[in-house]
């Protein structure tokens, strides 16, 4: 099978053009509009006994989070719809509806699968871009990393689903009703020099983030946002911290903030922002992790691959 | 399970802002951007063994298709994208070029599916508007009917490969490489009062056309365009053109033009372009069937109902 990576390559030959921004972004530009389109599939993204509003809010919330990551307002939405049973369906559209808030759906495409084939749905969201879309090619060295939002609780709760269907609580809501931080990233995309949403685990992007802008990180995993429901469950040891910096489906945003507009930043952020500064940008490349001050080495699973 | 009427009228009662035209058309409008999404799955839209890059050709194809209705220009294209088997992969990424033409590839997504179950393909495709963006509900009685393209060729190619997967030759093309009629559309969109393309048939296509537009037309079956192939294959008796009026997968446009604008359009008009003039506009509602002048019973099975 061809991997992602392959593919990327195969695709980054062909899309050329600058409003695809050498495929290094979430998002596509045309003038004051930001473009983004997502796919999940059932049993891989989502579990099929999930709530089907869960899947249709999360659907929502997951493409929306591309826009929160480059500041932009999203006006608009086109579902891709693999049709089912009449009440999944209904149940779906609710919660999509949920997700999408203010947003508009304004189009898309419905289609019928063959009997038995697990359903792929995807969107396409529209944002209107604010004076600045931070791509993740401007990290600078001594710029500082910054993140908003916690890390693990997805993941965590996944877990907690795969050993019992009727798992419930803080932690399942975490992997079935992620909220994209629209306001939190607009308030941030004057001042990044790069910025993403975390979806397929913090050190997994951060490495992209890294190679696109050509320069190293340094994080201190002390630093990880943690919720109170994933200290609960899963303690603070460095294994809890090195779960939730591989997790994915946090859609935190991880921003590369220069020093001189720090002080700005967090004057604009909402007051109930859980901001948290996790590292610097080095001279170099790759990511160099450290806890407390003291060197760890890198795990050799960063995240995961077949999302982007 | 839900029907695609079923669900459709459920997302109209979401798709309430003015960008989504009440979902009556097949794209979205944003200022002078057009966005259309379409979907394809292995199995139900193509059949598993067609070659990778007669898929990607055709996905890309359908998909600008409906912005050669809108007389859009495609200016971009975002691919969702379910990764399998490598050289399949590359073979459809080359013909997605190939069929993409001057459009560039911006963005997307791409997933990993389970094992053995059947891919999903989207593609979103933005297009710069021209002047007009005809809708489908703008069509008024006394209006001409208008068809540039021929019908039947590709519901013959299909019935061909259903046959005999080993079939090749012009009618298999016109279903596998369709061709999406942009010079045509920019041409004809000044002047259409209502304009689509002909997806799932044209009866059905029709049918929708007259719905949205609050009329009815007279359609003479005697005017179907057909090709040479089709002709040579399955004569032109009223059964052969019925079929054609009621196979799907042409991309033909139909277009209601005012009789004052005719002589117009015909000037601006690509000299290549097969343009047949097939009926006309009437008050009331629904499709009135003639052939030669004498009536004709409205078949059954107007065209697919499940692609959209």
């Amino acid at each position: 099978m061809t991997t992602e990576l392959d593919f990327i390559v195969a695709l980054r030959a062909i899309a050329t053009a600058p409003e695809a921004r050498g495929l290094d972004d979430d998002v596509a530009v045309f003038g004051d509009l930001v473009l983004t389109h997502d796919m999940i599939a059932e049993g891989v993204h989502y579990l099929p006994f999930d709530p089907p509003a869960s899947v249709g809010y999360k659907l929502a919330q997951v493409t929306l989070s591309d826009l929160a990551a480059k500041g932009a307002v999203p006006v608009g939405a086109l579902l891709g719809y693999c049709l089912g049973e009449a009440a999944w369906d209904r149940a779906f559209l609710d919660g999509l509806k949920e997700g999408l808030g203010d947003c508009p759906l304004v189009g898309g495409d419905t289609i019928a699968l063959s009997p038995g084939a697990p359903r792929v749905l995807g969107l396409t969201a529209i944002g209107r871009a604010g004076e600045r879309v931070p791509d993740r090619a401007g990290a600078r060295p001594g710029d500082e990393l910054w993140l908003v939002g916690t890390l693990g609780g997805s993941a965590a709760g996944l877990a907690l689903l795969l050993a019992d269907a009727g798992a419930s609580g803080p932690l399942v809501d975490a992997y079935r009703r992620p909220r994209a931080l629209l306001a939190e990233g607009r308030a941030m995309a004057p001042y990044a020099s790069a910025m993403m949403d975390v979806s397929d685990g913090l050190l997994i992007d951060l490495q992209r983030l890294v190679t696109a802008s050509g320069c190293g990180a340094r994080v201190d995993l002390a630093t990880m946002p943690l919720s109170v429901a994933f200290v609960e469950a899963r303690g603070c040891s460095l294994d809890a911290r090195l779960f939730a910096a591989t997790g994915g489906d946090d859609y935190a945003l991880l921003a590369a903030i220069p020093t001189d507009a720090k002080d700005a930043l967090r004057k604009s952020l909402p007051s109930a922002a859980h901001l948290r500064h996790i590292g610097v940008l080095v001279e170099g490349s790759g990511i160099e992790l450290h806890d407390a001050g003291a060197p760890v080495p890198l795990p050799e699973n960063l995240g995961h691959e077949h999302r982007s």
